[in-house]
């Protein structure tokens, strides 16, 4: 028979000490937080019976994933990234609050502090030339009332043909693939840049031993990413993920939606292979000023 | 009110695609494990309303504690070590399987291969003489019937006097204070030591920097640890807390145990002074063969 404790009066005012509730510093809310955490993870040992040796491998695995900075990852990759969008979809439903552009996850890696550009930019540094399909990309920001929005930053960034950032793959010139784009007086940005290879996770990082485990692959159709803000206007953290990707539709990290799909065309002539890619977004009115900045989620910025 | 989505077919369809459970690969015990996890860690998210901000200071969290490799000192520090200890006893208890040493938990700071000696040996390479107070530390091992173990091994690491460990503190030589001693014909082990002094989480680590915002401090008294071991008996992990020292029940990782405070004798004469120890430790008999080994649990190993 299962041996359960961690229901009893004394356990639970251990986790309560251990929580810092018998004490007047600190955070009462991360102290509300650490004691449902570890009244969980109580539970969770007791219900499944998790052995001391499977303890200790997901605390070593958590060692390992925190040493390859793989966390952002993970939650991507197990939907917690997606389920809060879901959650924020529904809360925004409650109050009424619909139409614009969909939103979906971030992902680990953006950069803060790309070059700034009015209106239009090129995006890759050419050291692809030859092996990238050159990519036209453009379209306009529009407001809740469908006017156009001009004065919005389009903040972008994509992997190259091989599937990997800038800054993460040091490889790369700095900020290659990331712009800032401030949009012009009809509200359109446009850029030329290179078709992206989807993204995979490191076969030899903890993500993908995770995924393994769990029968499941790590690899994500091509897509671009987007942060758009324009004043008075809530912050929109989405991505466009490009038709005929064979993940598009079994993303591991579940970031393509309804409405995020970019319907890229090849089109061949004298001047050689290039995609077009239109895509519009519209943003909606902000309830509030703190919706018109992105989460305050800690993101790396690039040294100069 | 209170948005909640994670308990619709919907969502728990989707939290099981993200568990694995809709393909055929990988381990389907990680799969229940997962899939769990993934179900509480949404319904803390939707309970305590946590937001996206932190959310994200939690996913930074995560790695900046397994950049540091500090994910066992955390869970020691917020005592679910501790709690797998209780669940242990609780499970005995169930059984009858009861008497001996109490067991307590081994800490993060394990490192296998130390040393080996039959009865006796010196522990410490002299590097603080003139600082630190010598130790004599001796005791019996004992079988479940209160008869000496012979050939019992002992395998004992504990603090300097700064409070750091060998190999984690790469300032100390290779395996000072880590030892192996076999126990004599009369079950006895002997070593001569240094006085260990409390442990200390690092001031500037996650690990302290979550206690800080529990209110909590992150101190342990001065302690020995053991494993012992013998064929046909049970590993006991355990460590003595010694008696005098002012966190000796203000643990902050919960180790100190009723019957594992160490009476530590401080004497003085013309040799100088000189602390003495003893401690006799019991074992109960193995009712399996795998209950003679010590956990899987990941451990450091010093590479020659």
């Amino acid at each position: 028979m299962t041996v359960k404790i961690a229901h009893t009066a004394e356990l639970q005012k251990f986790f309560e000490e251990a929580a810092g509730f018998t004490n007047d510093g600190g955070s009462s809310r991360l102290k509300t937080i650490v004691l449902r955490v570890l009244q969980d993870t109580a539970r969770i040992i007791e219900d499944l019976e998790i052995s001391e040796d499977e303890f200790w491998k997901a605390v070593d695995y958590l060692n390992r994933l925190g040493g390859r900075s793989e966390a952002g990852l993970l939650v991507a990759g197990l939907g917690l990234e997606h389920f809060l969008d879901l959650l924020q979809d529904a809360k925004d439903a409650q109050i009424g609050l619909t139409g614009g552009t969909p939103r979906t996850i971030e992902g680990p890696l953006y950069v803060a502090g790309a070059p700034l550009y009015e209106g239009e930019c090129r995006m890759d540094d050419g050291s692809e030339e030859g092996v990238a399909t050159v990519m036209f990309l453009e379209g306009q920001v529009f407001d809740s009332q469908g006017q156009p929005l001009a004065g919005a930053t389009v903040d972008l960034w994509h992997a190259n043909t091989k599937g990997t950032y800038s800054f993460f793959d040091q490889s790369q010139s700095e900020y290659n693939l990331r712009r800032r784009i401030i949009t012009d007086a009809e509200g359109r940005y446009r850029a030329r840049s290179i078709v992206p290879s989807g993204y995979g996770c490191d076969p030899q990082g903890p993500t993908q031993e995770c995924l393994d485990l769990l029968g499941r692959h790590g690899q994500r159709p091509a897509h671009i990413h987007f942060f758009i803000s324009a004043p008075g206007h809530r912050h929109l953290t989405t991505q466009i993920n490009l038709s005929g990707d064979k993940y598009l539709w079994d993303d591991f990290a579940y970031a393509t939606r309804e409405g995020l799909v970019g319907e890229v065309e090849f089109l061949e002539d004298a001047a050689g292979r290039r995609a077009e890619l239109k895509f519009d977004f519209q943003l909606q009115q902000a309830p509030d000023a703190a919706a018109q900045q992105r989460s305050q989620r800690p993101r790396a910025l690039q040294e100069a």
